[in-house]
């Protein structure tokens, strides 16, 4: 048996200085080791040099340790491997496009890295059915370039599609832009491909490839989210949707939040099945675009709050239908300020690249400190009104953006450096309002280093002891992406 | 702990007569028991006379024992009666509308009965966001009546819903005819309120309620699908969809069962977002309809196969141009041979009534032995031939309808009065047919007492390992819903 893991002290900042001790009960990866995964995957299958974009996250907040990359190529070779550091307490944390941004697919101390980047062949596609199969290790862009040709597109969308792993998105329900039409991944998915990291290196095929089957505990659906804890996923059974003929967006100004959520329940009626997109940005992250980045409103007037809708639909007339429609029952209802429906590509690319550049308008002032919460609408921009407040001047910019549809909101808290004092009054206090008042302190990145501290906020102990137990089952040793989430 | 159950021989027939053995290792109810229950739930939630409606299922197939039902009126409650009968060993069997078609509602032996009917008081809904939190006893029906007020409906639908349960229809994951549209019960549910069977009667409120929410294991989706193996539902939030203002129906005949094939993919493409419903009847069952019902096709030719295609949008006007464009195009591209666009709801409804009415149908002919399979559509209707082919003259008939759009087939094989030879044909060889040819042997209905001997047809000893391990965590003791499913 391993040790337990040592109890981690409540940080006062929200940052990766804070790490769990390394559990000493691991091995570390001796020169024997090495040999055994050469022997395992070939040569060109362990990389033990130049392997810093593996240990270190892409934003750079994350710096890991670590001496090893294994490039399994097959589902076989990941159970060998799994076995292997099993028996021999080997710590492995899996790994995808490393596009997360929570420390979640990097190794911590001196735990091996298993890449999925050569687990990237199969694909298939049933374009009746919509039913895709396929290895973890595709790039979703690439999926989705694949699944364009057929005339369908898979269900979800996020800024990282270039380089982010179907596998990875799996394992940790990735969100995005496109949920509120589409659904969660709980909505898609059908089956895994998972191999445990038991003495076995068990593998499992759950679910199944046909869209309806309850001939068992839908298990596939607790890798959902499950950030790496539990298995290694090596190929994805889903549905695709049918790739839009006709996609509109329109930008609306809207005076108080509040005409914002009236906005988004007029919309979810009127444009029903269309809606594809329902984005929310204020006015001080426009602010920001601006001066950072020289992007300039697509409104002529100046409004307290941007609202960006997006439908997607089979039919170019009855959405522009639709959404003519909708914002006429806007502007008669006094709902909105101003509105303007993209009558070109290039006017949708201008209203999307306000809401998809303000992740980089935010870094240009200096330092920035992200969040990724959800919360019930009452409560949505009250959190920035109550962080602008005690955040002070000691904060350059409190600004906000998100999926306002999907309740997730992206508040972003910049400084011109690092600022400690800042960091002192935002945590633990941020995350314990977001819990005190009905939200979630990961609304689609996930916990795993970052939210590590504060995972248990509001959390009972029967569902704490319920998440552990499960762990046990599919981990006995505890190997498997250590030092996070659970 | 408790003894192991036996195994259970291969049945020759798929009949409630097979029945596992009790396991002795449960205590049986004493009156010490049934006062310790009226001290729980007061003397009216302890019923120990005319409970035949609670041991015997709807269809009158299954027949079980059992002395008393218990009904509590809230979690509470519920946490005590689970917490005793853990404590004692007495084996407890979760009960919403007992509409279930594989007998894994009611007892078999002398299990408790467990009525879910008094706890429905509970319910609120978020007409922004499409939230709703309700009692777990609550009606599908009433869920549905209460949100057409608030503008939206239940985002699924089925034959049972006056009577079946959102408890039950969770711990089910029911299907449906909406399937297609709006996706399984996976895309819907955020979280549950469960009462473990250990001896704490542990309550655990799983999930949470807003949209998204990556802060643990999703644990609430392990329970859909779960027949009452894991713990009692007490409680669900889930989303509900905007009701839509316009209902489209359409009945299509087709020559081949591989232009049904065709038709499907014409309308996912052309109907996109509005299909709601694409249903199949063969002709056997139109010729059913007729004879034993006197119900009469809508098509003036009679055609080998039937197709019911449903649109749900919010704009009639754009509704019925797109299932008139995806009419004309059928006809163009001559996968039709004939097809009618519902011009009232009078129309709609008499469409409607043969496929509603294909249950009732078969039952007149004597003796019928349902199906619920799915299937991959290359071999969808290959199972209806085979089966006519194998079953030949000892059948009175081997009909076939369906929702085809989600490759789920219900055959039913008719017959003057029940007959053993016939069943031998038929089992296990339909089942071991099903599962060769990359089918589930259970699409909506579930496992139950029905399906457990053919339960592990196909599955790997890996997955019923985990399986049975999950139930473990769950029901140390394992007295819920025994001699079933896991």
């Amino acid at each position: 048996m391993l040790k337990i893991l040592p109890k981690i002290r409540r940080p006062v900042r929200c940052l990766s200085a804070v790490v769990a001790a390394r559990n000493e009960g691991f091995a570390k990866v001796m020169q024997s080791d090495l040999l055994a995964f050469e022997n395992f995957l070939g040569k060109d299958g362990v990389q033990k040099d130049d392997i810093s974009n593996h240990i270190t996250d892409w934003t750079g907040q994350f710096k890991g340790h670590g001496s090893v990359v294994l490039y399994p190529k097959s589902t076989e070779e990941v159970s060998a491997i799994l076995a292997y550091c099993s028996r021999n307490k080997i710590a492995v944390v899996p790994q995808g496009g490393n596009t997360g941004l929570v420390g979640g697919s990097i190794p911590v101390h001196d735990e091996v890295v298993l890449s999925m980047n050569k687990i990237n062949k199969q694909f298939s596609f049933d374009d009746t059915m919509g039913i895709l199969q396929c290895d973890a290790g595709f790039i979703l862009e690439e999926l989705d370039n694949k699944l364009a040709k057929l005339g369908y597109m898979m269900p979800f969308d996020l800024g990282a599609k270039g380089s982010c792993q179907i596998g990875g998105n799996v394992a940790t329900c990735a969100g995005g832009i496109r949920l509120i039409r589409y659904g969660s991944l709980h909505a898609h998915l059908l089956g895994l491909t998972v191999v445990l990291p038991d003495e076995q290196g068990s593998v499992l095929h759950l679910g199944s490839s046909i869209r309806k089957d309850n001939t068992s505990l839908h298990t596939p659906h607790l890798f959902l989210g499950s950030e790496g804890q539990l298995g290694v996923i090596t190929s994805v059974t889903m549905t695709a949707v049918p790739k839009p003929r006709s996609v509109q967006s329109a930008m609306l100004g809207v005076e108080s939040f509040k005409k914002c959520c009236e906005v988004l329940k007029l919309a979810k009626s009127s444009l029903s099945e269309v809606i594809s997109s329902f984005e929310f940005l204020d006015a001080d992250i426009m602010e920001c675009l601006k001066s950072n980045l020289d992007l300039h409103p697509v409104l002529s007037k100046s409004t307290p709050f941007s609202i960006l809708v997006e439908t997607s639909g089979s039919n170019e007339d009855h959405d522009m239908e639709k959404m003519s429609a909708f914002l006429d029952e806007c502007l008669s209802k006094n709902l909105i300020l101003d509105g303007v429906l993209a009558g070109s590509s290039a006017d949708a690319a201008n209203m999307w690249k306000l809401r998809e550049s303000a992740p980089l308008a935010v870094t240009r002032d200096g330092y920035v400190y992200k969040h990724d919460v959800s919360l019930p609408l009452e409560n949505y921009y009250e959190l920035t009104n109550v962080m602008k407040a005690r955040c002070g001047d000691l904060a350059k910019r409190v600004v906000t953006y998100g999926h306002l549809g999907d309740g997730n909101t992206h508040l972003n808290i910049t400084a011109g450096k690092r600022c400690e004092e800042l960091e002192e009054l935002m945590y633990p206090f941020l995350y314990e309002w977001v819990v005190a008042h009905g939200g979630s302190i990961s609304a689609e990145h996930g916990i795993g280093q970052l939210k590590l501290p504060y995972s248990n906020l509001g959390k009972e102990s029967e569902e704490r002891l319920l998440t552990k137990k499960l762990k046990n089952i599919f981990d006995p040793n505890g190997i498997l992406n250590p030092y996070k989430m659970i």
